[in-house]
């Protein structure tokens, strides 16, 4: 049984963080670090953009299968800052292993914030050094190291669970991210800009790997604030075992608070996307294969024309059909329904490869559902078992304010 | 020597055009008609979104090699229309064979407007017996056309030429178009919702197909609006022969001319997309292969974050080199170059994958360059020697209110 619990990064046993300001932002905390008693297994998903920012490159190269800390700032993403960048995403890793004694292998380093402008190491450095003598355990630590690395965020992504596993042993796990534009995740685990830090005192070998880029690709990579795929993404889980019980890589119950953690941040960031108002959530099912239901949901959600169609309650859902002609999934259009819910209003639109509502008053209902503050698209492409389910916002005016003066 | 003139789809001999008010919209213009006075050798580019339109699926299916009328509707798409939709789209086709005594097969159909409401064919039928009878040549006639297609447009999409060919002949060329928002065509020709119509008196054979989809190519299919392909987008090219010269298949200047005029037109449109306040032109070089280049120039014009920037004049360049990291083209880091172009200030951005600016008062001169109403991205990704241009434009607070109330 999973139990959600009100906890964040060091709910887990041996886990501390920190969040400073440094002095890279104007004024809001902009530096987090992240410290576990013990080494903990790593397993670490990177940003597919074939532009990867420094911290990036330098994680990639080392793929250190264990990490004792993880450094991460914000209000400069270290990214397009050529060789100079990875020098300065190497010293980071340095300074925290000086404080703290540790191999600089074994510190993890990520980055968030504007793109093409070099780190001002002073100020970086000031702060790993403050956040070293600060670390401790608790929801204040938590929520400072949260702070720490928001951006545009306007709330907090944080989630706790706790869940007995197969063997009797109690392990908990706690996770923050960070994201709210450039959100189009692809995240690939070697061995997600938005940034994650996932913790657990579970058990875990190597071989989690591949359960973890599952559970990844159905969550992380399924938000989509507006289909642009950051050079930052990082989303990093420590697993360092500290509950002592058996290896958990195979316990379902582990594995459901996982998704279900995962789940929630996923959410949590399509809902606190760049200006938006209304969480979307697209539900498709009846595909040929898995790839398929991905990309109707992806293209759903990434479509303009869609997400101010509800961002203005405008029941446009023409569009909606549209963006599955775009996907380039397998349907029937004869077979295809469709579905808006919100709220508590669940109103089918097709019948036959036809809207069903007509009339001006008819096309009211839907107007209703589309009100809401989470709209759910449900689409069954009718020629498969296969589904997926995403999660996007709408856009509004203010997404357009807000990234048309970031830099300034 | 192409010669841009003043002119419509009239003005190539032996094309008579008209528009009328049907009623479909509630006082503008809403049916158009395109006739020849013999039938025209017609080379069709449709949507490859997997939605298409009844028009589109009609036409498609008889891909009749000769036209000798058109008639275009607005206010209704007639797309998600189901079965009733196809019977529509054969009635409209039958309605002007009837009316002007062709067979049908010899008839044209293109809609645009609302998706997903059936036809009022007693006002499509009133406005087709009308327009039949006021069919005529001239700048009048050229313009009531360019009306009766429009949506939200809010500039007519125009162009003609004259060119005088290798034997001596001289032909015209004449296009209209329409399209402001739904815009990313991929047209595929058979034997892009924009819908286009374009007028010559050359004489072509059904070999030019091919040339017509290299243009539509580089020309239509490089103009993004919003990154979504209508249900409806057409292009109709018609050609009746009436210079009595010889065949214009091979013919370099008739080439250069038909370039032109596409080239135009897909520029007017991205600078008329939904909202627009700026024309985004991305010029690629120095790509593996030609497809490499598309993408990048796709992947930058569609990326919400960059119209943002654009839209704002806020030199946040660095979210291009995102847009080419995540194209999947290939590219070399150390040696890609980046320049911004707006008015006559032309920027150089990246010096071995950092950028030249880094200090505040440098990044003004971005500033100053993307605050023009034409701004030009050059990305060199020095790999190889291919190469594509396209449009767009930036993304705005009018995007988001029209498509935020379009149904409404």
């Amino acid at each position: 049984m999973v139990e959600i619990i009100d906890g964040g990064v060091t709910t887990p046993q041996g886990f501390k963080a920190a969040g400073v300001h440094s002095g890279v932002k104007y004024r809001s905390l902009d530096l987090g670090l992240l410290y576990s008693e013990v080494p903990a297994s790593a397993f670490v998903g990177y940003t597919s953009n074939n532009v990867k920012a420094a911290p990036v490159q330098v994680m990639m190269r080392e793929n250190s299968p264990t990490l004792s800390a993880v450094v991460v700032n914000s209000g400069n993403a270290n990214a397009l800052t050529g060789r100079r960048g990875i020098e300065d995403a190497i010293s980071m890793k340095q300074a925290v292993a000086n404080e703290l004694g540790l191999d600089p292998i074994q510190v993890g380093v990520m980055s968030t914030g504007l793109i093409g402008r070099f780190m001002d190491m002073h100020k970086v450095r000031y702060g790993i050094s403050r956040a070293s003598k600060e670390l401790t355990v608790g929801r204040e630590a938590d929520n400072l190291l949260a702070e720490a690395i928001m951006t545009t965020d306007t709330i907090k992504k944080e989630c706790a669970a706790r869940v007995r596993l197969g063997d009797g042993t109690l392990v908990y796990i706690g996770a923050i991210s960070k994201g709210s534009g450039m959100i189009s995740p692809h995240m690939k685990v070697l061995h997600g800009t938005t940034l994650s830090l996932v913790t657990t005192d579970a058990n875990l070998s190597p071989a989690f790997r591949e359960k973890w880029q599952s559970i990844l690709d159905d969550s992380m990579n399924m938000v989509s604030v507006d289909g642009d795929q950051s050079t930052n993404d990082t989303c990093i889980l420590l697993a360092n075992g500290m509950s002592n019980g058996s290896c958990a890589d195979d316990d379902p119950e582990f594995e459901a608070a996982l998704r279900t953690v995962m789940t929630k941040i996923a959410r949590t960031i399509a809902m606190d996307g760049e200006g938006a108002t209304k969480l979307i959530e697209v539900q498709v099912t009846g595909a040929e294969t898995k790839e398929d239901a991905r990309k109707v949901v992806k293209t759903i959600i990434d479509s303009p024309l869609v997400k101010s169609a509800i961002f203005g309650s405008d029941p446009n859902y023409g569009r909606i059909m549209m963006a599955v002609g775009n996907s380039g999934a397998k349907f029937s259009m004869d077979d295809v329904r469709l579905i808006i819910k919100g709220g508590d209003m669940e109103v089918p639109i097709l019948d036959a490869g036809a809207p069903i509502f007509q009339e001006e008053r008819a096309v009211e209902v839907v107007r209703m559902a589309m009100d809401n503050k989470e709209v759910t698209v449900m689409v069954d492409l009718g020629v498969g078992s296969e589904e997926a389910v995403g999660w996007g916002c709408d856009l509004t005016y203010d997404y357009v304010r807000i990234n048309a003066e970031y830099a300034t």
